[in-house]
């Protein structure tokens, strides 16, 4: 694996190498971890790495990479920048015949998104975006019950990601997660809503297999000065005729991290909270409320194959976000080998998956601005 | 305390009984309790009154107990039966001069309730709407922390109120409480949104002190045959800028009756869930998460005033039903014995706050039915 | 009923009125309220009582409401005193054809117990000691699960009881509950032990139908200056070979009263929390844990018919306490009327149990003193 | 780091590499991952090891690595073992100027536990113990918080380790864990108390700073057949006098890995839940509760550097084994550049921890067995 960005001082590019490294299939050989060659060369001695592979641009690392020998160079790339610069290096890797797992969201904007869908078509590259939170095995299970049919029609579904860390003016401080995000040249047309709102959005939709197909938003900057939105309320209508409501916010005083999903259909409801992700409710009417567990009884195949551990020894954020990029290896070795990859480990969400959020956010963003109440998706 | 409907078979009645009873201060000494005479008589019964004082309709019993002396009439009525037949025996109680508590929502239609505003007014009598939600303590607690400034601003409202009772077409079996209120001819033009829609907003008006002052709903019925709406999805807009989320349903599967808030200020956010009710979260995003509790610490004086037993040992749904009750009484006392009332305990929904959410409910089915976005309210 | 104790400034009296009135059942006509006759008095007038009903003394109202006409006089004795005034007003009711309710434990010392197990045998007259906490649905239902065989056979029980409100000598204050909670004169033997401890003992053989056989406790006075045990640690052995563990305190700063309980079985286990006294856990090893609430499913006969309101509607302590009065009373109306009683509701602590957690008191005392490591009970 | 034991079909072994991994400190050079030299070297090529660097046995793995230049060489041992084969690997790896990292208990026996201090003290190697659940920042916090007196003079510690999992007898079936874990022969004297009562123990002294001093056990054995305990319960009492409970159980139906810590002391209490172990409740009596939550707040300088990332972001199990590892690198690393590590590193559990652990053991069944009341620990 070689790395674009996520140096010295970043967030993401630190979860990005432990959850890659978890599992001990993928090691790290090199990196352009920074557009200052300085700190790229830092960043590079404190991943033990040798110094002739951290390069001081995604440019000269993909070049030089591919210059050489096969089983020598790197087998993909991770990308780890802000949007701004998603686009870039993911088509310039994938072109060069290198493999990618790029950061949410896809790109910066609609145009660049659309490009490299093509791009991932054209070249036939894997691609895999970091949509963690689909990773974790109790998500595989709610989608394995609704896909099953044992919630009956799903009729409503609820999703919600408060926040509280954007609640003051942080980004005229040198809080550097704090200024990308809110600044329209790097994160694009959207502040909470790209960030987070498509989180949400990816998770609803891949829990329930549904599609949303026109969505009704209010979107606000509540935080004086802010220049994009800090908070978005939406209505949603899906495919299937079911109603639902998504509420993302980076101003929600308090609020850690708490991306929370309720899926009701016609025979039973799902619960299920980022924050104690190993936990499963599922509800019924007229009996008992059902807790499932990760590594407790009869979980489906996906939900197994996605927990390391037994019960109780709980697992979190980095595993779920490690069994991404332990599915993405897996299938980037079958290719390499030429063979199939069990279908459970073909899971990941994919560049489609990245134009529907960036779809989303357009629309939302769209909605928000609009008198009309209903915009399609 | 003379009672109208809440015969048996009934449960609402049932509730107020118990909640009128608690604090012994109110006697249930009459009662019309169905408009089947017999019924009404042998509820009587069960409740040991006198047969002289069970009376086979309202019109009877408020006649008949006027002409009794005072000192041995009753002093005020208690309103208990399907929306359809609130009016009639409010406005005459209150023209015959009797206080009248009323189950919510206040009217049937919104004549009604403007008209039962102006009676309420002109007759000067003491009116109490049973939404009880407000009754909790740690309701109390949560108004009085925003009122002081606790949260800061106000930025956002999440209120939920899902319940699951209504996920099967359940009104075409014998269950009463399902077929009044599924019923346009009983229960208004609203289903849901009426039965549970309004609590959800009387209890965000009265925990933040704002008021809703446009929305955008989706309303639906997802229950094939239903005649009225079973699921609703509102934007809110509040008069200080705030935004906000309501959704209630009565086809979220294993849900019981789940009435929760969240309120997200500049300095604090707080949460608090009706099916928890002796916990109040507050939570700030540098420091701890508190947790009061019933009981414990300096609460306000009015969440303290609201609370009978000590910390740890739970008061529910009759006891915050019975503060309406107590409150109400205490009012009624004053009035009779020409004394002040405490204004801690002059505490207790009043008309105003039924025409309002009688105004709600038209809005939300006004917005549901919309192509425009936002409604006025 | 007549009640013994809790005038002006009492806590557990306000307890025993409200929950004896509940129901519509019992109607308080006399008192004997404060060993000082004009406190008496004066509580009296609070309760709205007749003044010639309102006694200085328990043995002026035995006697004069012996004197009264049947019909007219008390049906039976709620005596809410201290330990020290409990045997004297219950074994003169009893003697005199009065039926009696008594908080708990049963009396001040073992002797006195032993002989108010017999007096209330040979008079035959009905007698129920509030351990208020059996009264809760979840607990039948728990009860009904284990008599069933639905947790296999039972190896393990922990049953605790942290309370934090003795941390601090505050005997030496004013304050009344604890000035007699802490004073052997008016206590007995036991501190904690008798107060709590007797309760944790009580709701693990309800709910498991097992008999404590042995037993090896920790017992010890934390707070300096106290005359009494504060904190209790205690072995326990079971009838059919289970294990278990009791433990009590008043120490344990910041618990308000969390009374729970833990049944290990064969095949399942349970958990039940009286301070969300609603919510059974069920847990099964292969399996999801299965979460009974109040009013959902279908659960026993005596759990529904000791619940009032739907699911959701939070029942709490009043309710719980409300069941052991309900109960007696429907006993004591049906000796009056002379039929059977359903034996759903012959359910309520009895003088074998006040004879059991008195024994209880005196062998953890006993065992608490003791180098020998079993006690035997 | 080379590992001895943990090939194909364990569990330990895993936890143990992952751990070691996740911070890019450490890398897997060699192992003896099974007796069985095939078994082994398939487990070799699983890693991706050298052939030559997998070897048969222990032995020659210590021996060969030894003769392999400084530099080259692996610089630790990691013993995930069977409890019989801990003592010998650890032993001959000092011995021969390699550090260790050992699973827990210490040893077999306590003869070889105190052996092995003997040898770390002779050869000056650095050695951990992975009692990896003092590894979670809030256990960090804990252990702050009780030692800057936040909570007064501790009275009072409630720990317990219930568990299901061998709740029937799979020690008969081909359940590797189940089988040596229940077999005197590799486990040494104790089943139970051994597994999970020393982590129990290592966590309550870990968190108070107390030390037990004297215990009374009463340890069993419920599942029929079953050769070693498997639950226990113990009363405790500590150096400063404090009391304390600890109950550990594998037969405990339905619990995972349940173990939880309460402490109470003069000020303020405590309470943590290694299932949920983002978060630390430290409760008050008259004031609200406190919620501790990882990344919030202006947490102790040793939970943050125990931190890997944001509050909401749930880190688990594997994060805080990775702790230990983490902190022993470091110490390594030190000892090898001949410089000083930063005090809050120097924290893992030591071989003195284990000889206290082994000790606890035997005090443990010792009691068990007894008929005097109180063992001296």
């Amino acid at each position: 694996m070689g790395m674009v960005g996520g140096g010295r001082g970043a967030f993401i590019g630190g979860v990005h190498r432990m959850a890659a490294s978890l599992d001990g299939e993928i090691e790290l050989v090199c990196g352009a971890f920074s557009s200052d060659a300085e700190r790229s060369r830092l960043s590079g001695e404190d991943f033990y790495l040798s110094p002739d592979r951290v390069y001081g641009s995604y440019g000269e690392m993909i070049q030089k990479e591919k210059e050489l020998p096969e089983g020598e160079r790197m087998d993909f790339v991770s990308i780890v920048t802000p949007n701004h610069v998603h686009f870039g290096p993911t088509k310039m890797a994938l072109e060069n015949g290198f493999h990618v797992v790029c950061d949410k969201p896809l790109s910066f904007d609609m145009e660049e998104a659309n490009e490299l869908e093509k791009v991932v078509k054209e070249t036939g590259q894997i691609f895999a975006l970091t949509h963690n939170y689909t990773g974790y095995p109790m998500v595989k299970q709610a989608r394995h019950m609704i896909n099953n049919g044992d919630l009956g029609t799903i009729r409503k579904v609820v999703v919600e990601y408060p926040q509280g860390w954007l609640m003051d003016f942080i980004e005229s401080s040198d809080q550097k997660q704090a200024a990308w995000r809110t600044d329209p040249k790097r994160s694009g047309i959207a502040g909470a809503m790209g960030d987070i709102g498509t989180h949400a959005e990816n998770l609803a939709e891949y829990i329930t297999g549904l599609k949303i197909t026109e969505l009704c938003a209010d979107i606000s900057t509540l935080v004086e000065g802010r220049l994009l939105d800090d908070d978005g309320n939406v209505l949603l209508r899906f495919d299937n005729g079911a109603r639902g409501i998504l509420h993302a916010s980076q101003i929600a005083a308090g609020e850690e991290n708490s991306l929370n999903i309720r899926v009701y259909g016609s025979k039973a409801g799902l619960e299920w909270h980022q924050m104690q992700p190993n936990t499963l409710e599922v509800k019924y009417q007229n009996s008992p409320k059902q807790i499932y567990r990760t590594g407790v009884g009869e979980l489906c195949a996906s939900a197994q194959a996605h927990t390391r551990i037994p019960a109780g020894h709980p697992e979190g954020y980095l595993e779920a976000f490690a069994n991404i990029y332990r599915n993405f290896a897996k299938c980037v070795r079958a290719r390499i080998e030429g063979v199939n990859v069990d279908p459970i480990y073909d899971d990941f969400p994919t560049v489609e998956d990245g134009v529907r959020g960036m779809n989303f956010i357009y629309k939302v963003i769209e909605s928000g601005k609009s008198d009309q109440k209903w915009v399609k998706v």
